[in-house]
């Protein structure tokens, strides 16, 4: 697709298009419409950047609370958004062992517990070894700093899902 | 549910019961989790309304375009969230002739065309007649203050379905 295409959406396409973008919040896709017409990939993610840095940290934590767990609930029951669904099971997340999966869940469990908000990670990127190890890391980091990195792999997301769309396949791992 | 419950939730639970107190967007509930212990559902709605009111416009306008059309495209595809449906339901919009639907699907569309998000009203306070009637009259208001008057439709759905799911029923009509 290209942006002449995507400058060309009304607000309904674009949403439809472009909701999952940031993971259940087709409000952001929603808003950043109002910034069209876009000059290309860098200048749509900017705008959905842009929102999410405008947000209060109350709004920055709900977004990240839209995330579902890395191997967790939704994906025991079958109710991962696509995208989701496609990036954990790239990842290898979708074929863990009992102990693998065990052991994630805690460390989800204590994650949650202690942030308030679910462990966000662009598995794509990693690979399944990588997220129990980064998520172990992550834990013991400071509040303020993690919202930060947690942020910073919803836009990892964001990127690698804006460029599938744009490029109409998915992108490479 | 009592407010005692509400507070108990870990945003997972709370997300899943109040992710759409506002049309498709469970990212305003997440971000009100963060407001929490609540005194009650007025405390609650403050909390949500609050949200809606500090966004800019950009993203005031991004809650509208999750909303269906009344008598609409979603509502013809089987699209419209379980709320919606049963809001266009109770309101007669389910059940509209041919001749209705055209009408409002035509006024629909101008709407759209005008402002840049969908028509939006708490069609449960008002009934089928009174939906194109309302249409024609706020088609023809300026666009800031039909901004204000969609985001106020908004909040008053919202405060039913809030009170909605503290009653645990659906409240009267």
């Amino acid at each position: 697709m290209d942006i002449e295409k995507v400058n060309s959406m009304d607000f309904g396409e674009f949403v439809d298009v472009f909701g999952n973008v940031i993971e259940r919040c087709p409000l952001i896709a929603a808003a950043v419409w109002s910034q069209r017409p876009f000059s290309g990939l860098e200048d749509l993610e900017k705008h959905f950047f842009a929102f999410i840095d405008a947000l209060p940290p109350s709004g920055q934590e709900g977004i990240l609370r839209c995330h579902p767990d890395l191997a967790g609930r939704e994906l025991l029951r079958g109710a991962l958004t696509a995208e989701s669904l496609r990036e954990q099971s790239g990842a290898g997340l979708t074929s863990l062992g009992a102990a693998e999966r065990l052991r994630l869940a805690e460390l989800n469990a204590q994650y949650r517990a202690r942030f308030g908000f679910p462990f966000v990670l662009a598995a794509r990127l990693r690979g399944r070894e990588a997220v129990p190890r980064e998520l172990a890391r992550r834990l013991q980091c400071p509040p303020a700093q993690e919202l930060r990195a947690a942020l910073a792999e919803v836009k990892k997301i964001g990127r690698l899902r804006l460029a599938d769309l744009l490029a109409g396949h998915p992108a490479p791992r």
